[in-house]
């Protein structure tokens, strides 16, 4: 039910972006190229970094896309900046507005900090310190709303009519999804070898770019999701050939509650091959070994992706037997030092 | 008084090693580039990371050469590797054998693990537990020492003479400076805009790498090394122009404990342009930086770096005003999670 109501808050962008219509997706490998085009100078080039241990441990050649070091501290700052600096000087000058758990508001703060225009941000009182941290450092101005979908998206409602600034959804735009497509780009650069990429799902904002460029390059790449047990609503939504909602979620994953969107679930539905379901604990377990093993700082939502290649619903699936160098996006690593702590100690 | 026992016990290695008696280092700017050429296939290039945060607090540009990604998760593996590589086949198949509080441990089994030959490794009693585990996971032979510098030596000796291998010494060998030293030519390769190299400092081994590679591509870089205030020896070494030992050291950083050598010590005295002294609570504090600001897993001596960069001993010594583009060393991330959160929550 949120989604639709999400897609109808949001039509007006969808709209206002000629390519969404006029296509069979928001996005496709010309619009990604042209994100990188506009971002490279402002994003980081994020290392691919692999490890024999891990490699080891999963019977696969894993290549670590690390986007817990891009600017913001993950991959969302991608897809923002892409959305910032598409808009013209007169629609800019009034700023942006967002609504999210934590790393697209910062992300689009630092956005729009470096185009010089404001940022205003609905946040749910249930986010991370540190992704509130991150989006005060950057300068957005925060607007607290209840920690459902509907509360949020009513806030940032009401923000919108007081600011006449422009809303930019955390993952139903086009522009969006386009900046995040820009990780594939840099992906196969780095590691050409690759035949299959895990990539965490939520709203799908991520997925849809990296797999509509990846596919674009290489057609035999398979594209598998990752996704909480606890908020399954994607496969649900892949089962029944329809966006599933769910009316709560839970898991520790602070970044992967949300449910697809009207512009991520067609790539979903066509381009996603298949949704891979982990616990919390197998989630808690690779982030561990993210720590211990890679030396790399994620958050939950971060490690979904070694937890999937590592499950059994991964390993025990002969359709995945050939999938011999994995691509496996991290996708962020703001984590509140606290909340790691007592989740790796349980 | 220790330092000058290791460079005794030693001198074989010393001897067999050409180049040393040669020159007036122990290395140059050739072996660490043949060096280079022999290990470039089995070490990671590490990736350089950078962030506005963190060139914001330190009102520098910091460049962080990410050691801790190295195989092993930590440097030492590059001078390891050199050491093994560059045995005769009739030298190596009895094994190497080393002393060390963990990363050098690791780094030369894994390293002996890759050319086929045992590893056997003295390691005393208070060594992180990871550290431990990553010499048993690269198949080391561990012999378990008191926790002097003379226990582990003894035991060395005697391991020596039970198994005919050949002793790989953690710092005071010209193969492990040449090998350590490829980290410089990597960064400048990478960030060649650098004008200052911030290094750990313990035995030496590493900056001395560092430093003999980097002055020889660009004297006029400033070579600083980072120590902690519990371990000075380096610091006042250098103040008494000849090699100061203590009587104990106390440091969070487990791997800067050691004292410099025969071999370093002179390339100590005169490339590295000053030492800054740190605190624990520094450490600790830059340690959490790393983990929350830059995403980064690192150990106590990993962090002292960036330590270094913040504190006043650097910031305001006006000799260091115009050090603009500053290489940081994070130069290992092995830390048992237990022990970080007990240093993070004090």
């Amino acid at each position: 039910m949120y989604a639709f109501m999400q897609s109808s808050v949001y039509c007006c962008i969808m709209e206002a972006n000629d390519q969404v219509s006029s296509k069979k997706y928001a996005a496709d490998i010309s619009s990604i190229r042209e994100a990188q085009e506009r971002i490279s100078s402002l994003v980081h080039r994020t290392p691919v970094l692999s490890s024999e241990t891990l490699n080891s441990i999963s019977g696969r050649k894993l290549h670590f896309k690390c986007e817990c070091f891009q600017k913001g501290g993950a991959f969302k700052f991608r897809g923002a900046c892409n959305a910032v600096f598409s808009l013209a000087n007169d629609q800019a000058t009034k700023g942006v507005v967002t609504h999210s758990s934590g790393n697209h508001a910062a992300a689009l703060s630092l956005a729009a900090k470096l185009r010089g225009i404001p940022a205003y941000v609905v946040i749910p009182k249930n986010a991370p310190k540190c992704k509130v941290e991150n989006v005060i450092r950057y300068g957005g101005q925060i607007f607290w709303s209840e920690v459902t979908v509907q509360s949020r998206e009513e806030m940032a409602a009401k923000v919108l009519q007081d600011t006449g600034a422009v809303l930019v959804h955390p993952f139903n735009d086009a522009r969006i999804i386009s900046g995040q497509g820009t990780i594939s780009l840099e992906l196969l650069e780095q590691a050409p070898q690759i035949d299959t990429i895990i990539v965490p799902i939520s709203g799908g904002g991520l997925i849809s770019g990296v797999a509509l460029a990846a596919k674009s390059i290489n057609p035999a790449i398979r594209i598998l999701a990752a996704e909480p047990k606890g908020a399954d609503d994607a496969a649900r939504s892949k089962a029944a050939d329809h966006i599933v909602t769910l009316p709560e979620t839970k898991t520790v994953a602070d970044g992967l509650r949300a449910f697809l969107g009207s512009l991520t679930w067609p790539v979903v539905r066509d381009l996603v091959d298949d949704i891979i379901l982990v616990s919390d604990k197998e989630i808690i377990d690779a982030m561990r070994l993210c720590y211990e093993i890679l030396k790399v700082a994620v958050e939950p939502s971060g490690a979904i992706g070694l937890a999937a290649v590592l499950s059994d619903g991964f390993k025990k699936n002969p359709a995945w037997e050939d999938c011999n160098n994995v691509g496996i996006i991290i996708s962020g690593g703001n984590v509140d030092l606290g909340v790691l702590w007592d989740a790796l100690i349980k």
